[in-house]
């Protein structure tokens, strides 16, 4: 099927801008190949899924197990930010309808067509890196809420990159002062959640403020997650979701990797104060604040790849759902993966052709060489080399948001054939991946998978099939196991 | 059980002298642990599996589906090598008991105790370093043979190592002059299969050359997988199989690694003669030469991931086994583990807890620093920091062989409370990743998993255990999904 192709009209949202297209080259597995990555990244299409999981009938709004009156409410209005936030705001619009009162959301600057509403304004702001529009967006949003009172609803809609797009810094600091320690901390090597922990002590929204912002009135989170193994204080730092971290925390981290007295005055007198008790902490755990915040994660990666499985078993294939937390270095990544593949083909484990593999996450790559790539390309040049001469079976890598790394691709797809078709012509794959120069493999043998932006994050999605073993492989094995 | 206190008197045998010794913390995880590692190891112990893979009824000899009437020969020989072949040549002896003529098999001059033996020679051999001794060996055992005729049936004892410990080299050229293109050929990062190529084409008895000298008897090769993938032409270089490469592919591979001119006179000069039709080449499928070989795998990693398996199944825990032939960078492959235990865990993906993951093969460790470690410990440590926090989930990795790198441990364990718990006694786990010092680390949490040498390799042996949620768990996962 082809997403394309589906009529949007009647909601005035522009219709799908992607499509899966790679190379057929007669292999049905191909074929399934592409159905199943465009079940997944639909699976995490901002607009599908608010109409899935967000319904109004007659004056009851019902997301999960909550059901609210909308006729109790004297405003319902649409806040947030994240790199899905366009898509998901036009179809909040659409199904609130009348219900809704007005809104104010932070999207990419680069979103293209800019969508139009008549009742909710988009604000422009930078990813990755934030900037002052960012911060004049939120102050929209703020502006827009005015007063929160207990007749309020306020539907906020976060997504992966909402960091970046909502980076108002805490009263006091400077965008500036913000990235300056946001950088030292990434050069010291710091981990993920010990930069966190620093930057929602240093946020006006981040760690659960923006809940703070917005009692007494009914908050709805609706989040779409871009981080491996989805918790929901990391996505976009969390502005509705308590944190668990403190003033201390935060001092903690930039002593332990000796960065303070090297971040901006501002940034230490605010932490200084913040220890001291003279700042508010961030709202934790069981505070009133959260009494009437709903966080639901609609969207993620294990959704995609349950649509990838679904269609891979309409086909015929068994199916694994090996992992929706995949991490490390692509290509070692790259190599499991094939290791799987290859013992299925193999040895019939852990499941029996004809058989596929979907698992989740995001790896990342060491850069040693000047080439083009992207994790998820890389990740499959290194299993065309770990399958080479397996019939009839593939290793494919996608990231969902239809870029991978700096190129115009979303991933590439290597079979057991690839690296023969390489050679061939002349194409060395030891030395394409020393030079992580994936892209530039996958392009000349016409194997790369393209889907051009598909305006949702929901991590990468890898996908190995093992097509059924056939009378020529039969005779192989016999042969070599007498 | 403990297949120490197994009686085995009545062969003659030494006991098994090793036992899995795993610190216990009251956890049933663990004690399961030790049941599939202990089963694991019986299923690749040489003597346990002649045993039930070889038998003799009356006078008839099965080994699969070949049946021979020992009646027919006039002589039955045990030769062979490998650094299970000493457990595997006894048991030989005890099955053909009085059909066995004599023998003469390699063994690593460190075997202790000394095998007795009133019809085998045990010729002490060394590995991984070859030397005269093992040279000698194979000379002994070619004598034994004599003249081969159709009325013999010579038994081959093969395992891992047995390229080192059988190395004569091809008439004309010195052990010298094979161990220097060896080291050339590792140094220039050529591929093991590249190696190998060059490798049996300057050896007396690799790449099917022993079944050439052992033509017209009836060979019988009973082979150990050391080898990821197990294929038959690569263990111990393939002795009795036939080769698929020639002289001008060894001539490529050193040319195309710029060793053409640097290997020893005498090298080049053999190798120009084999090119050049001047000396026979290694045997090809379909020669007479196979008319009367029999190759069985009769133990491999996959049997040992069987056994683990039923154990653990046998212990309630749904199983998969992933593959047997993992492969890559050990703290990556120990992402990647993590990542599925923690699927398990969290998502239910890809199979319902109580659950446990077994995988099979052999990991690499790219060293950069000076610590004490091995691939398993290594590949536990970088699990410990993975599944940090997670309740009643396990990784460990074990070598089969019981010798983990340089140390005296099989391999170790990390749950999702090692890293807390080495913290508390000052113990940074990316410093000990870093430093390549898993084994000091886990020593001090004492989460070693040690066995002691078992007379066997079949490569490494993966256990992932997420053990049942329980209540708090429970909670837990409620309050994050408020």
């Amino acid at each position: 099927m082809t997403p394309s192709t589906r009529s949007r009209k009647e909601s005035g949202l522009p219709q799908h801008s992607w499509r899966v297209r790679l190379r057929e080259n007669g292999s049905s597995s191909r074929r399934v190949l592409v159905e199943a990555i465009s079940q997944a990244i639909l699976a995490a299409d901002p607009r599908t899924i608010l109409r899935n999981k967000v319904k109004v009938r007659g004056n009851a709004l019902t997301v999960g197990t909550l059901s609210l009156k909308l006729s109790d409410f004297r405003r319902v209005l649409v806040i947030g930010g994240g790199k899905t936030t366009s898509g998901m705001a036009l179809e909040t619009e659409r199904i609130l309808d009348r219900w809704l009162t007005g809104g104010s959301v932070n999207i990419p600057a680069y979103t293209n067509p800019w969508p139009k509403s008549s009742r909710i304004e988009f604000n422009p702001a930078t990813h990755p890196v934030p900037s002052q529009q960012g911060c004049q967006g939120v102050r929209n949003m703020l502006k827009l809420v005015g007063q929160p009172s207990r007749d309020d609803l306020v539907i906020c809609l976060i997504s992966g990159g909402g960091s970046a797009l909502m980076p108002l810094p805490a009263k006091g600091l400077r965008l500036s002062d913000k990235q300056k320690t946001t950088h030292l901390l990434l050069k010291s090597g710091a981990r993920i959640d010990e930069i966190n922990t620093v930057r929602k002590h240093l946020s006006e929204i981040k760690g659960g403020r923006l809940a703070e912002k917005l009692y007494p009135a009914t908050v709805v989170s609706l989040i779409v997650s871009d981080v491996v193994g989805d918790r929901l204080d990391s996505i976009a730092s969390g502005p509705t979701v308590p944190d668990s971290t403190t003033y201390s925390d935060a001092y903690n981290v930039l002593k332990e990797h000796k960065l303070w007295d090297r971040i901006p005055r501002l940034v230490r007198n605010h932490i200084r104060e913040g220890r001291n008790g003279r700042l508010p902490e961030t709202p934790k755990e069981g505070s009133k604040i959260f009494k009437r915040v709903h966080n639901f994660l609609i969207g993620n990666n294990t959704e995609s790849c349950k649509a990838a499985a679904r269609a891979l078993e309409r086909r015929g294939y068994r199916t694994l759902i090996l992992s929706t937390r995949i991490q490390g270095e692509a290509s070692e990544v790259g190599k499991v993966i094939s290791a799987i593949a290859s013992s299925i083909r193999e040895k019939q484990l852990p499941i029996t052709a004809p058989a596929a593999i979907v698992a989740g996450g995001e790896t990342t790559v060491t850069v040693h060489g000047k080439g083009s790539g992207g994790r998820n390309q890389e990740l499959a040049l290194s299993a065309a080399m770990s399958i080479r001469g397996l019939p009839r079976t593939l290793v494919s890598s996608i990231g969902t948001d239809g870029i991978d790394g700096p190129t115009m691709a979303a991933g590439a797809v290597a079979d057991g054939s690839t690296v023969e078709r390489a050679l061939r012509r002349g194409l060395d794959p030891d030395t394409y991946l020393r030079e992580n120069n994936s892209h530039e493999y996958f392009k000349k043998l016409k194997d790369l998978i393209v889907t051009g932006p598909t305006g949702t994050n929901v991590n990468d999605i890898l996908i190995a099939i093992v097509g059924s073993a056939d009378q020529k492989s039969d005779t192989t094995r016999r042969s070599l196991g007498q």
